[in-house]
């Protein structure tokens, strides 16, 4: 027994919502895939990708006779999508969502669900820097973990649909408490993002020459948290907005632990150094060894092939000494 | 006209001195390489690997009748080396080196450069994770930046050799002053580094329970800090001892600028932060279109296959209902 569903509605259609569309339609999961986007020419370009079956404007349109609805626009917007689509929602629905951030996302949708519909948030924990209708693809899901945190009192046959649904798009499951998934995302990637955004606006603030030098070395390390500096804006914004608490506590954290490695580096602490790169070293096996990451050398990066070697002349053009 | 050595001598033959045994061969650049390094272990691993022609455990005879020198041993070990191999350094031979720190080089190796021989520190800017002479490949520098830093007085024409010598090896060669260096490799690669280790520091430090939740949530930006904090303990030990005062220029610079990231945070002004991300998205622009990033989403990571599709059954097996 395979789960399906009749119609799909997405609302929002970027990285993840387009993906979903590809994944789901690839595994043959859906009937048919309502589109609603707040922009036309996001709509257009969905259209042209193909990604549905019907497109409009208007979320409480696409999520007519749907069973399963997903919220993929910035989880800012959430609030007024609710709003609009409560009174269009089947009964019998389940309503779920794709947000970095999920204590949020209970408190500003769950007052507009109406009785009947199963609100089921959930965030697959997948990605790439890349934004939009045409940045996603079938398998970035595939292997990735999605979190699902059901409100107290919805139906367990429900929630284990849409459970299924993600597993048949190639992700492992994993259901929690709204607040713990909030704060182990602020340790797993929203901290990251923040240091790494930071890191990024110090070197963006340097002088020009110096800049310019930057970027030409900046295959030396800051290259890798340029990616994660990429990511989207808005939805950066958002997440830093409404997980403020669990940020500011691992910010806390973070800061602590490097006022203390700041002092290892005053005071020529080496072995104290060498004691610290060894032990994080540890980490990085065990992600490898849960799956969660390529072994292969630099992620896997593409290497350049060098230059050809030149010929060596068979016969030489000056008499003696080497050539320069 | 191309570059040529007679012997060229490696002290020392970890992920760079391999790739440069290599890549040297390749181009066919050398007539004759020697290796030598501290621990049998390693020069049976190099002799294995049939990365030189010679191998010794004694650095000053590896040098003799070399007409290039590379250090390539952890920067902390280059003094005891230098006085070593100082009597046995033959005129008119060029002494180069590999690390990442480039005054304390100058201070420590100047004084034993006998004279007749072109001091000329160097710092290929590239790397991956790994370690050891298995490590290497000769794709390693293709495309990459090296600096070089002469000491003052340096012939030119010795300085210009060694820069022929990497860019036969597929790298842009930029010369400056070793102080200069200092402060960009702080800014672009010490800093990012310190960071890294200090995020997965702070995660390593948490309780078993969420630890194993991070691990397994870690494609969500955290595993990427992971590989730079997966570097060379050793190495990195030595660079933090070695470079201090600009490391802790530049740390000054970042944390400054985290607190007030921190402060938008906590009072919740979305629009300073997403101006502040859409900022930082142009500089990962600037880094690809200066060629040292791929374009590929995700650095280019091979993606997991999803599970094949289940076959939908032709006769129902029970009636009526959807299949759960």
């Amino acid at each position: 027994m395979s789960v399906h569903f009749r119609k799909l509605a997405l609302i929002g259609i970027g990285l993840i919502g387009s993906s979903i569309a590809l994944a789901a339609r690839r595994q043959g999961l859906v009937d048919t895939i309502s589109i609603a986007t707040r922009r036309p020419e996001t709509l257009e370009e969905a259209r042209e990708l193909g990604l549905g079956d019907s497109y409009t404007l208007d979320a409480a349109e696409a999520v007519q006779g749907a069973d399963l609805v997903i919220l993929c626009a910035p989880v800012g917007a959430y609030e007024g999508i609710a709003r609009a689509i409560a009174p269009a929602l089947p009964s019998g629905a389940i309503l779920s969502d794709v947000g970095s951030v999920k204590a949020h996302v209970v408190k500003v949708v769950g007052p507009h669900v109406p009785a009947g519909v199963s609100f089921v948030p959930g965030h697959p924990i997948a990605g790439t820097e890349h934004s939009g209708p045409s940045a996603g693809f079938p398998e970035l899901f595939a292997n990735r973990w999605c979190v699902l945190t059901p409100v107290e009192g919805t139906d367990p046959v429900q929630t284990e649909k849409l459970a299924a649904f993600w597993r048949a798009m190639g992700s492992k499951v994993e259901t929690m408490d709204a607040a713990h998934h909030d704060m182990v995302l602020a340790i797993t990637s929203h901290i990251p993002h923040l240091i790494a955004y930071n890191i990024v606006g110090t070197v963006a603030d340097l002088e020009t020459a110096t800049k310019s030098e930057v970027i030409k070395f900046s295959a030396s390390g800051f290259r890798d948290f340029t990616r994660i500096a990429a990511s989207d804006p808005v939805m950066w914004r958002d997440i830093f907005l409404t997980n403020r608490d669990a940020v500011l506590e691992m910010l806390g954290r973070f800061s602590e632990d490097l006022s203390a490695l700041q002092r290892h580096v005053r005071t020529g602490d080496g072995a104290a150094l060498e004691a610290m790169f060894t032990r994080t070293r540890a980490i990085r096996r065990s992600i490898i060894d849960a799956g969660q990451e390529t072994a292969a050398p630099d992620f896997g990066r593409p290497h350049d092939t060098p230059p050809e070697p030149e010929p060596v002349p068979l016969v030489r053009e000056h008499g003696g000494g080497d050539d320069a």
